[in-house]
């Protein structure tokens, strides 16, 4: 690998593929430090590739054969789809010809590959699916966010020691605040895991701050928001669908009188930033921490604006030098 | 028990009680068929009733000494409080001198006291706090919303019975939909719990439709929302928080330039009609169903809008039959 930061860019994965991934693809090189290599059919890439104008030395396309889909069990088809788009890929980040991976595909499917091809990191038990969610402050880390659906306390704890990294590293936060998800503020609620996760918690090097409700989770009261992955998706959609219905309501209202109707016209701007603030395409991706390798998940829903987020936030990543920080920490035990 | 349908009110519960609780209850009395009993401190309940002018044959006062404050074991509480505004009001209810009890206090102090005082029906094997929560169409039934933690499968089937007999009997909705809160909606999603609830769920004679991701959640595609009540209360509590930021950054926003601070000011009704649609007041409280009678749960936070909608609730609830109802579905099997 040289001086630049190549990232191989899954083209066939996403509900918008490969048009959206091809472009957004092309728009990162806006950064100089880039280069893509492009995965998928190669025919279908160069066609739309010759579309944009671009540094031809920095996008490489290469072709493969194979497509798997969301129906297929994503350990037999890792292994069976040698050609496929997500296996060669993964393949170049092992055989360090590329930094970071990154797909808007099936999150088992990606999850089986990077744990098969690329591996966990020593002492690492489970590799978590790390989202950032936007709150009314900024954004929140979100472990696990759909990778890890039955958990062990241990789990969280690495969970939340992984993300104190990744945003001390990533996202220059000092100090990040841990709090984990739980049904009250007392100690002594919740269920099992939760209730062994905190005494855990509390023994660990970072700044855990207790319980955090999920009333909480929207005005961005931790840095770091610590669950187990069924919980943490049903957060993740529970608020992308409600964000999308409130709007929705506000605007049906809006229309319900002509008073309103005039108002929301004048009011445009500020609906406009309030959309700009929920917009998860200028976030990037989810990067799976915890592998020894970057690999990240896009939103299957990517547009190239989402795309170019997450291909940015691997150079990020790679110059915070996550990996090596999560290895040391981790790798001296499990649970301090 | 005469004609009227009394209602036991823990008049001690809740952030703002007794205040807010008293004038509910007083509210309620527009409904001729209601006859209320409050319990708590005579003295302190009779003041605030001299404020208003009411039909004093149909509020009685039953004065209780004792408090059960938030940070004491809900077991232990309700054995040694024995004149405690919760234990005299379960006691009233198993006596049957009330048909129902309504308490904004402690949920654990409630269900405790509920399930030793007035206890389960035969064949429940675990009592669910249902919460009623609004959705674009209109509301949805979610069990359990935080009472069950720790849940089997055979669990969740009870809840989705209950709450189909629920939204049959009391909301008038004609083979409501009952839905399983999962990560995906193929059923082959989900954590050990949801994956061996789904197989049981398809067996009842219900209509399930399968699981709900927490996206669709807002927009109300099904009546019944059904999960463990960790997950239910994740729920429950991101959308109170998620909703109320919203408003607040909208508010902010539209604030924040003068264009849209005049739009705003054109727009109140329409936003005056979205509150009204999130504004749990007018929905009532969250019903303990699988008990022997009825016990409701006000919101921590109600007002007196929130105590008389409670209270309301109750009377279509006796109405129905519910309990009966119940009885004769669950007493036959756990799981069918």
């Amino acid at each position: 690998l040289g001086e630049k930061i190549v990232i191989a860019v899954d083209a066939m994965g996403g509900d918008n593929a490969p048009n959206e991934i091809i472009k957004g693809s092309v728009d990162s090189l806006e950064n100089q430090n880039i280069e893509i290599i492009l995965l998928g059919n190669e025919e279908i890439i160069n066609k739309q590739l010759s579309l944009y104008a671009y540094d031809q030395n920095r996008i490489r396309v290469v072709n493969t054969s194979e497509v798997i889909s969301t129906s297929e069990t994503p350990t037999t088809a890792i292994k069976k789809k040698k050609d496929s788009s997500l296996v060669v890929g993964l393949n170049l980040v092992k055989q360090n010809e590329a930094h970071a991976f990154v797909s808007a595909g099936n999150t088992g499917a990606i999850l089986a590959g990077a744990t098969l091809i690329i591996g966990r990191l020593k002492g690492v038990e489970r590799p978590t699916l790390a989202t950032l969610i936007p709150n009314k402050k900024g954004i929140s880390f979100l472990s696990d966010s759909g990778a890890n659906v039955d958990t062990k306390p241990s789990h969280l704890v690495q969970f939340a020691k992984m993300g104190t990294i990744y945003m001390e590293s990533v996202m220059n936060i000092k100090n990040p605040k841990v709090g984990l998800v739980n049904i009250g503020a007392e100690r002594e609620k919740g269920n099992t895991l939760v209730k062994e996760s905190y005494i855990l918690l509390e023994q660990q090097d970072i700044n855990f701050v207790g319980n955090v409700e999920a009333t909480e989770i929207p005005y961005g009261e931790v840095d770091i928001i610590v669950c187990d992955g069924f919980v943490g998706n049903v957060i993740l959609k529970h608020s992308e669908g409600f964000a999308k219905m409130m709007l929705e309501m506000i605007k049906a209202e809006l229309m319900a009188d002509s008073a309103s109707k005039l108002g929301a016209i004048l009011s445009k701007n500020a609906f406009k930033r309030v959309k700009k603030k929920f917009n998860a395409d200028e976030i990037g991706g989810a990067p799976f921490l915890g592998l020894k390798s970057l690999v990240v998940k896009a939103h299957g829903s990517s547009n190239h604006q989402a795309i170019k987020s997450a291909i940015n936030q691997c150079v990020n990543f790679v110059d915070a030098d996550v990996i090596n920080k999560i290895s040391d920490k981790l790798s001296q035990s499990a649970v301090e």
